[in-house]
């Protein structure tokens, strides 16, 4: 499915594992096939996708840099009253250029995740200021630590497939810190696809260092690239970020995979109708494929459209409503129609704690945006206030939540066997039930999805069992998965990034593990 | 849209309060059109509905009652082995005379449900023999004032369209106590459409002589009949229940619409593939569809297959999983394919309490269905231990969880106006921003659902509010709402119906308010 570079020993045996994974019977699967859920017609995708082109060819993007202006002109667009506007044949070429198919490849090749169309991944993302205290149950600052506990949590929940930042190390002001400690928490907590975002442009050189100590030595980050930078080159309406436009630019050299996630809020920096917000964010992202094509034509660009939305009474972000569950799919149906690797926002409740409201809140949104068949669903582990804090207790039940969507997108196989007129016929002229039936043993692990943690007992043995709910039993959970310290980093890597970068997770810290007991 | 009797002063008041109400702007309303979500393509339900009525057809239906027998081998079944099989022409007969575009009528006309292709609607359903205690958090047997509780409840939730019975009143154990004051329970806490069942058919003409006082007079519950009988007259696989026939036989005479549960569970009851679980379950609600039709072609029937899962680990039923929903969504598409009013089983958590289990156990499958298209959607509110139980607190938060799928299933609307060009030129020409514009003042009253109970406060204030989970936030709101108590039967109904039946709820016991203080 994906292009691996030639593998030697030690890959071939990864291959060989990741093969043996992927054919082990299992209800639920990454990569699960979506699209079964189309809220937008074709005929309303199509009004869309055309409003958008004119919105780019007549409104144009504001405030460019001229490493862009001028490629781009070259290329078809023109300069209109300090506006870079795209003629609609200039962006369909580019749109026909841009990457599909695309893989994202892991430190360990079986986590490798293969974008091909409307294949779902659930994952995480934002940056989250705060951390709901496992102790005390308080909002406090998030730091370096919680980052790489969440890396850990992440590394051992088989629905977080890929891994991106969630909370920012707030005690880390120096940009220069806060990316290289953030880039080496993600890789000390997991060996899955990580992604991170690149504070200042001069940043993503010393970053790419350190990705090809652990790849293997210079250039291999580029050869196969694990990470994928996160980064916000639109400020909505219809303008480019400077910084994030140079950091883009410095990226590509790298063969770095790119998300650029375009984040207007309806009402607010997007139109309050739901069609409206589509419209310019849809042109929004097209913006930033044409920045990243113009540049580099097919370089992986993953087409990040995640509409957010404002609650309009107060003018402050909402994560968790129907509406952004409704814009986020739309978003992917957009993306699928031009055949392009997709990524939006999932549930991002607006609780403050893992309570019922955040059970609906990431359950309705994601499933909806699953079953559009976006390739990639951000955030959609632990996120609480509306994306400003993450919590360890809703990290792990969350892993159910996408377990639940991803055996809902599987649906439902229908062909002769399954239809079982003749098992039918065996249980009703027979035992009058399936109880048993060898039919029944041989789907039974593979029909149904078990949730690890999801109370099924009877209300008699919850009782005698302390009346626990899911957020106390997910505390239990998370003190067990806590345990786990990872060792994806070579002590030979270790000396390396330490003797070069000032990496300020010590050996001490990361192992405190009376934190968690 | 629907057919009305000829009405009065009073009811042509009714006609336009209920007129104003459709027309003032909502961001959800009632009856929605779903179908945006298929879970099978248009063959594989072909090939479910095609085996479906092979099964009928070649294995037929076990014990039968006499008086079905006759008229069906009239009208061209053929009994085999005891087994009362439905040639496919004669079954293609009997959907084609079924009833469709239905209406549920309610006591107070507003609250009418008309069935439409695909228009979908929450409501209630159950025989909970368990209450989550409101004031010690634990289980315990329900009651008769817990039914009219409830129903006080759902009379108030703008997301419950109508009350069918959630509780048993276990301390009634002769079923002409049960019936009889399950009825009056109902009747006093709400003028919503409503559901009841009947624990034996003589119970029926009973029943209906009380809804003819409330209805004013004999024959007027048959012209208007504002309660639809739960049936469950299969028991499965693929057999009749006496008892059920003569009670759905009697029900006809009154003109009772009649939702036909079908409910076997995959894996004990039906098979373990969920494709034969359908197969099942589609031919058994055929087969209820075919006794209602053949004693009374186009009788108000609703094609209520609802696929149950068992927890195939234990065998123990569990209502809160993705299967569940895949299930029920695809059954709703089945009986959409026919044409067919259909009521499905919503979401039903196994979560013993209200907590994030119970928000996506309800959430997921809730909007999964919704986006289906099924017209009723049972079981919807408060429902908790996989049926066993029900909650004050759950309740009154599903109804937020219906609020947002009812959004969710709206979806997006596309045209000019809302494509806003315009809107998005004058911004990025103007202020950079739409907080304020003439489109986002318009708008933002009909676009936006704002959850009533859900948190949406910064961390801040919600920390100085006291840190409360939505549970606790749903306990004030079940006080608040506790205070109403509505004078839906007359002086002078109740004294004839205190006269004719023996009424348990006394005066005093309904209004006991200290219970809720």
């Amino acid at each position: 499915m994906s292009k691996r570079k030639r593998a030697g020993g030690r890959a071939a045996r990864h291959a060989l594992r990741a093969a043996t994974n992927r054919n082990k019977p299992s209800p639920i699967k990454a990569g699960a096939r979506g699209g079964q859920y189309k809220p937008l017609t074709d005929d309303e995708c199509q009004q869309i996708h055309n409003t958008a082109l004119d919105v780019l060819e007549q409104i144009g993007m504001g405030t460019p840099i001229p490493e862009l202006v001028e490629p781009a002109v070259a290329q078809g667009a023109v300069m209109k009253d300090g506006r870079l506007c795209f003629p609609r044949p200039m962006m369909e070429t580019l749109i026909a250029a841009a990457a599909r198919n695309i893989t994202l490849y892991a430190r360990d090749t079986k986590h490798d995740l293969f974008l091909g169309k409307e294949q779902v991944y659930y994952g995480t993302g934002g940056a989250a200021i705060s951390t709901l205290d496992f102790e005390t149950g308080n909002y406090r600052d998030s730091t370096l630590l919680d980052l790489y506990d969440f890396a850990r949590l992440s590394d051992q929940l088989s629905n977080v497939h890929w891994f991106t930042r969630t909370v920012v190390a707030t005690e880390l002001p120096e940009p220069a810190d806060l990316d290289i400690n953030t880039a080496y928490a993600l890789l000390a907590g997991t060996n899955k696809h990580i992604g991170t975002s690149i504070t200042i442009p001069e940043m993503v050189d010393p970053v790419v260092e350190m990705f090809d100590i652990i790849g293997g030595g210079s250039g291999s980050f580029a050869a196969r690239p694990f990470c994928k930078l996160h980064s916000i080159p639109i400020i909505p309406p219809l303008r480019y970020g400077a910084d994030s436009s140079y950091t883009i630019l410095a990226a590509i050299k790298h063969n770095w995979p790119i998300t650029c996630v375009t984040a207007g809020q309806s009402g607010a920096t997007a139109p309050a109708t739901l069609a409206g917000t589509l419209v310019q964010t849809h042109a929004e992202t097209l913006a930033a494929l044409a920045m990243v094509n113009i540049w580099s034509p097919g370089h992986p660009f993953i087409f990040s459209n995640w509409p957010f939305v404002a609650d309009l009474r107060t003018g402050a972000m909402t994560g968790g409503s129907a509406e952004g569950g409704l814009l986020n799919a739309a978003a992917a149906q957009l993306g699928n129609m031009l055949n392009l690797p997709s990524g939006v926002a999932g549930g991002m409740p607006d609780a403050k704690v893992p309570d019922m409201q955040a059970g609906y809140e990431s359950g309705i949104p994601n499933v909806m945006i699953g079953l559009s068949g976006a390739n990639l669903i951000y955030e959609s582990s632990g996120m609480l206030a509306s994306l400003l804090a993450c919590s360890y207790e809703a990290f792990v039940i969350n892993n159910e939540v996408a377990g639940n969507c991803l055996r809902a997108i599987r649906g439902i196989e229908v062909d002769h066997e399954t239809l079982s007129f003749d098992v039918i016929k065996e249980a009703v002229m027979g035992p009058g039930h399936y109880l048993g039936a060898d039919q029944t043993i041989k789907v039974m692990e593979t029909e149904y999805y078990y949730p690890p943690l999801g109370n099924r007992v009877t209300p008699t043995e919850w009782a005698e069992n302390g009346s626990q709910d899911v957020w106390q039993v997910a505390r239990d959970e998370v003190k067990r998965l806590m345990r786990h310290y990872p060792s994806y980093i070579t002590p030979e890597q270790d000396a390396a990034l330490r003797q070069r970068f000032d990496i300020r997770l010590s050996a001490d810290m990361m192992h405190a593990s009376g934190r968690w007991r």
